[in-house]
């Protein structure tokens, strides 16, 4: 219930991000709510490709669909009053990106799948719809560009499995997953911590 | 055998939209016929995905390659006496996309799926090919840059599944979703018809 | 055995062409891994869903991850001893391709696909890798650029299948695939064989 109740705020999250870029490169009201519902599903129907959950929940499961088109909605009406739409697609990328993480590998060991399976398909279902939205529109995807991003992405869904080993309780090892990978995310934003990079040459 | 046939002409639309970008990219001989592969077939092949259908029919149907390879290449000799390559390139689109929505439904509830799935599973049957062509050559997908394109898409997959609840006739149902869907799209192609885009800043 | 093994290396020179890639593109660390890892992993992922292997390999199988994140973090650490980047790139995405079209081909086979679905999943797990590299970094595709690309994976690919179908031996037939592939493509790179191309009209 819990795991359900976070992916759904993660796929809201992510439409958000997604909307904000549309609205940003001035798509149209459809394209707008096309990278939106591209960007919330995306992560979760690669997790259920991955998991041979067939079809995916998104095509059947129509909170989901409601949610992301609502989201998206809910941009293109009301952007007009939203400023620093690069800042907010951050935010909202990095909490989509968190509850993915924790939220897929839980889906994933719900799903009788090892540990090792459970920690990459979450952090797959973590970057997935972001990736789906940065190729869309013709950016490099945030995984590469960006702080701390797909190691927030893995340490959540890391934390997540060891807890659940651990404690035997999903819902609680979601949510702490959640809290460490959208947590770390953000202060490394804010901090502007990153990986060290290629010298010049 | 009705949609399977519609079907397969998609393919053939959607394998000439591709080839075309490719000609008009100056891909060589090679390139053409792989993005007019990977556009003819991209659809179904996420369709297969989606319903766990393995190994896609596009791998072992050869008839769905022999249409996609030979429309491509016949792109590819008769280019030289082919004019105004971008409009061929939409109109083309428009005709795959069309086939594909209400033959992706169609093929969707053949294989027992729920109408919401059926829907979502023949729209993205028909958005699929054409987003796998324009990201593959670095340009934004037609879906988020055209008129009434999505919508056309989930115009022709719901009068498809409408029709199939109300009549019980698979073939029938399916000739009106493409109908609808293509018509749709060309008529918002000739006419200018667009949805609102965000007001400049 | 023998295929497993080309299958490691294979997933090893894709890495290596993929974190090539991102130092190239100045990435950060993480960044550099991810390539190097969506490159390596790639065309695998895509070959189990095409074939209904759940969970993909590379999700399951840790020496996959452990080559394919050894082989980046190899490059990230040595690429300053490293000249010559987009020639060490093409060799080594020569070799990914090569043993992947062999082998993409010859695990089909071995799980029951037909000779056809075997020939165009060992193509699709070859060029399947460098498609995911150079959209994740927004260039067009190799797959679409270069010299006899396609052609070298299929032809690995139905030299595999048809000396299965003549000797019976999977290993034999996936080595001279491999040789096939590889070759053919080094021999492209380096005499500057092509296809035609459209005419400029």
């Amino acid at each position: 219930m819990i795991p359900e109740l976070l992916s759904l705020i993660g796929i809201a999250a992510f439409a958000v991000s997604g909307a904000v870029v549309g609205v940003r490169r001035r798509l149209d009201l459809l394209g707008v709510v096309v990278v939106g519902l591209a960007t919330g599903t995306g992560g979760g129907v690669l997790r259920d490709l991955a998991l041979n959950v067939s079809p995916p929940a998104a095509f059947t499961h129509w909170p989901t669909l409601a949610v992301a088109v609502g989201a998206s909605l809910g941009v293109f009406v009301l952007h007009g009053r939203l400023s620093r739409l690069r800042r907010l697609e951050l935010v909202f990328d990095a909490f989509g990106m968190g509850l993915f993480a924790a939220t897929g590998a839980s889906y994933a060991l719900d799903r009788a799948a090892g540990p090792m399976a459970a920690v990459l398909i979450g952090t797959l279902t973590a970057v997935g719809g972001g990736v789906i939205r940065d190729v869309l529109v013709n950016e490099i995807p945030i995984v590469l560009r960006r702080e701390l991003y797909a190691i927030s992405a893995l340490a959540g869904a890391v934390l997540t499995v060891a807890l659940v080993a651990a404690t035997g309780s999903l819902p609680l090892s979601t949510v702490a997953g959640v809290i460490l990978a959208v947590g770390l995310r953000l202060i490394s934003l804010w901090r502007g911590w990153h990986l060290p990079a290629p010298k010049n040459r």
